[in-house]
């Protein structure tokens, strides 16, 4: 059976944790909007008597699942990449959904006020969030997840293999070094584990090809992690 | 098995989620940091190999669980508030994964820049993004809501009996009701099945009986639904 990967086409976003563990696994999927376009995206959102809230949402056969750590719940244990046992599968979707917490605080930095408004309309606010983001929140997620993996005593953060959260955490690295650099920076020097398994997940063979592709899109200022200099503390 | 809750003993917060689904099953519970404190409630997540990020957390015997959507998860089947089957489950998780979205959105109406600090150092910037909230958000979310209640005609969300999400969803709407009733007053006219579901919830006996008990926190502007009347729009 051949996914299907509902999401923009043009930014990488929260769609790109569920393109990661679909290219690691190797597993047929289509990223549909990006033959289609984002109109037959929107239009998905409408049918169906459990319509999701947003993209991305994945399809597998009659079954559509919406919200990015459901489907990589759902998808964890298909593609080989979560624990067998019920604890350990409630553990990974948990470090899924605290990272999915500091995805929604990167996006608030550019996003403070007003989401139906540009970054240029409310740079001012987006200021004093990022200050804070940068400062506290950063080391604060980082440093729990240094500790999770310090603690597991295997390099990654749910037990002896990899999961999807490993991959979820390298592009949560990846995300907030192109968007804070110098913040970033800092704050993996302090959580050097972390800043290892960053590394470890880049040179796993099918992410670095994915990587490689033209399937991986580029950050960009239309996306979750935009870099915006003045953001980036001092 | 005595269920442990560990949450902020003064607010209803997020922890009102998981209150609510073990008031409805009537399964034996502590809320232990009522007894014990917010010090011992802190101490509990350093500890462990798998330690919550933060409040609330649920300890099951040997089981820690933080993340309240994951908490609802686990609880759901064993409380006899989720459907059998895995599509079903999934759905009733995607469904409480975006009422937990729409609270972080009504959380960051009273703190849009600045988590440390309070809401009068930032009521300026409050205000601009509550009324966004107000005026957009709230619609969509219930909304999304209205959508699936008619179009499962059974007046739940996720099929024909009562789950963890319809409890979740009572208390988002009586929490947008106690900050800003003006504004949820118009959406709830416009999202019939939605207000009716919430009546439905409130006149169970469980739950009734346990919002007349003092087990029920009153709502206050120190949780995450605070009633500073200047956000609540025309």
């Amino acid at each position: 059976m051949t996914y299907e990967l509902h999401y923009w086409p043009t930014i990488q976003g929260r769609g790109e944790f569920v393109r990661l563990a679909l290219e690691q696994a190797g597993a047929p999927y289509v990223d549909v909007a990006r033959k289609t376009g984002a109109k037959a995206l929107m239009a998905g959102l409408r049918g169906g008597p459990r319509p999701a809230f947003a993209p991305p949402y994945l399809k597998d056969g009659d079954l559509v699942i919406g919200q990015t750590a459901a489907i990589l719940f759902y998808l964890g244990p298909r593609l080989a990449l979560a624990p067998q046992d019920e604890a350990g599968r409630l553990w990974t979707h948990q470090v899924q959904l605290t990272l999915a917490d500091l995805v929604a605080e990167a996006h608030d930095t550019h996003h403070p006020v007003d989401v139906s408004k540009t970054y240029e309309e409310q740079t001012i606010e987006a200021g004093r969030r990022a200050a804070g983001f940068t400062a506290d929140r950063i080391p604060k997620y980082f440093g729990w997840l240094e500790t999770i993996i310090t603690r597991g005593e295997t390099g990654w953060l749910a037990g002896p293999r990899l999961t999807y959260a490993d991959l979820s955490a390298f592009q949560v690295v990846e995300g907030l070094r192109y968007a804070f650099p110098r913040a970033t920076g800092r704050a993996l020097a302090a959580t050097p584990a972390l800043a290892t398994l960053a590394s470890e997940v880049a040179r796993l063979p099918n992410i670095a090809a994915y990587l490689a592709s033209d399937r991986r899109l580029a950050f960009n200022e239309d996306g979750i992690f935009r870099h915006y200099p003045e953001l980036d503390g001092d």
